[in-house]
């Protein structure tokens, strides 16, 4: 049953409309903290790669979030940061199509995802191109000329979802290679990977799945391939015998060999904890929740603020956990909301945007969160000077 | 004043001889991760990107890193792991050297690094190669037709060092750009990355600096070279702008460039917790104190020990902070010992590997270290059926 809003710590007073920037805390995090610093690390010390079985750890997460996104368990490694787990995957995509020079994306995507695949291909510097035509003109761009097509499923600014069996259908049929970028989805909309037959995806977790700041990213290579993959990243934590020190890289024959580095035992551990709070979660009802939640708040918000205009499409169908509102003093008002105690964020450069999460919202938040909104627009609380600095983030 | 035993908590019974591959944990780490988790991200959460300060976090442990490397305050980047770190610096010297083909390391360098600069050039796929000679082969093996040297200063196995200025200079006199990877050296011993010369340095900071399992690496670039980088790992964090949004990528005019995703808050913080116990320490004197506590380690093991064969430098001068002694039963006998509260590690095919760190570690407990390592050695108390079983990481 949603939501779940005891195991979380929302401060009081304070309505959370940003856990597609940044997950609100599971209660469960603090104990599971202390446990692995105090007890594993301070007690075991080196000892507790195999006794607390951290070892084991990054694939005991990526067998979580698989569940989340319909993966099988094994698919899924985790570890590094979302840009490096779309590097890796664009460049396994590229060596999977070695006669073809184009990564097709769209002009909406996170940028990060843009500079990571432009970085691989101006490193490999054998004349490919990154094309990226507006979102909705996608599936028209998709020629046998493309080797790639890397698509974030939810636009981070509007919430427009791509139609993710459509896409990796026409890409396929185009012989490129699919690559879907979850960071918008994992935790926020149903995902089916098995059935959209997609060659990778990357995400990230410390949105929806609250896993805490800087919490490690994910990786998910379609089964049939992973041994086909030849790591751009060959780390020896990827490799088939990291502890055999031998000096040839040997690829682990599963997703394993997506892994790069040394895992950060801390931050999987506070994932881990937070997975939890998923444990049981109808990923159909926390959609159903969400759009109810996202109906709601666009029809509280229209109805008080014509000022606001909605930059998210109108169909929940195609509407990631979020909403989004244009609004020309945007960033001001953002500040006056935050101020009062409705967190969401803005995006240059006049978009207000508002996540819902239903593992931590129910109605009655939306309809407060509606009234501060009101106000603040509505009697121009936001056009006071000390809502216009700019800080680094928002 | 060394030791600083009050600052770190080791368990009752236990001389931990392995910091050289996980550094105890600090007795303020517990209270810093329950401060990063409950009030910044508890209580401030997305705000906490500014109140508490932690986009400038990468950067303000670089530079108490760098304070420790002999690097001026803003040369040093941090995040991500050492492996990926190697990778950023190897594709940005191969990007210095475009008309050279050849990367010289040496075969006693730790996989990791081989791996990634593998995975790079057949990513590259344009004719490189990657020499490995035997590591006393490598000054002679410098030639002009080398990109890069990278190479690790202290030796993993046997703690032998490299002569990181004579090497710099004669890979610089042929024209290659130098890296070193400073896993074995930060905290360990003096680093003079200014003196060196060196264009590029790696690190990871959970060894000799204690920053916990998995904390984040570090990047090195000599400052005049840094805006010349065109960094391969184009991540968001490394744009000038970030939160523009930007299209296209614009790497920061400064050593950020070398940043990539989102970094891990709260290991990041529990490094910076570590790094306290850093404070003031003059690493003259911490190289005079491991040296004292090596030499001491290996007179009194030789001479309760003649099966165990010295696998390290005799001359601490050529010496890292640690010692490793070959034996035919190693990986047994190191269980054994750890069994009994000595704690070192064991690494293929022989090597029993002891760290010295002079912030948690004296006189007496060497003494009493060689006594229980002469107890199971003398005693062949490692002939026992349970510690022949391999365990995963040892």
């Amino acid at each position: 049953m949603l939501p779940r809003k005891d195991l979380f710590d929302i401060p009081e007073g304070v309505i959370y409309l940003d856990g597609n920037s940044l997950g609100a805390m599971p209660k469960a995090a603090q104990a599971r903290a202390s446990q692995v610093i105090t007890q594993e690390w301070g007690k075991e010390l080196i000892k507790a790669w195999n006794t607390a079985d951290w070892m084991a750890l990054p694939q005991k997460v990526g067998d979580r979030i698989a569940g989340l996104i319909g993966a099988p368990a094994g698919s899924v490694a985790t570890g590094d940061t979302l840009s490096i787990k779309v590097y890796q995957a664009v460049a396994a995509a590229l060596r999977m199509r070695p006669d073809r020079r184009v990564i097709l994306s769209d002009n909406g995507n996170f940028p990060t995802d843009l500079y990571m695949a432009q970085g691989l291909i101006d490193t490999i510097d054998k004349g490919y191109e990154l094309r990226t035509p507006a979102p909705e003109d996608v599936l028209a761009a998709i020629s046998d000329d493309v080797a790639v097509v890397m698509l974030t499923q939810v636009d981070y600014r509007t919430g427009r979802m791509h139609d993710m069996q459509a896409i990796t259908k026409a890409a396929q049929a185009a012989g490129a290679v699919m690559i879907w970028d979850l960071a918008h989805s994992a935790g926020a909309v149903p995902v089916d990977m098995t059935g959209s037959n997609a060659e990778f995806a990357v995400g990230c977790t410390y949105k929806y799945l609250n896993g805490g700041p800087g919490s490690p990213a994910f990786i998910y290579a379609r089964p049939d391939i992973v041994n086909q993959i030849e790591p751009a990243l060959a780390g020896w934590l990827g490799h088939d015998a990291p502890f055999a020190m031998e000096l040839g890289y040997r690829p682990a024959m599963s997703t394993e060999r997506l892994r790069v580095g040394t895992p950060p035992i801390v931050q999987l551990s506070l994932l881990d904890a937070a997975l939890d709070a998923w444990e049981g979660v109808d990923m159909a009802e926390l959609r159903a929740a969400s759009i109810e939640l996202s109906e709601l708040f666009i029809k509280e918000v229209e109805s008080r603020c014509p000022q606001l205009k909605l930059a998210s499409p109108c169909d929940p169908e195609t509407r990631g956990s979020q909403v989004s509102f244009a609004f020309d003093h945007g960033y001001a008002a953002m500040q006056a909301l935050i101020d009062r105690g409705v967190i969401g964020d803005f995006r240059a450069p006049d978009i207000m945007r508002f996540g819902f999460t239903p593992l931590y919202l129910d109605k009655d938040d939306i309809i407060a969160a509606a009234e501060v909104i009101a106000d603040v627009i509505g009697n121009d609380l936001w056009d006071d000077p000390k809502y216009q600095t700019k800080s680094r983030v928002t």
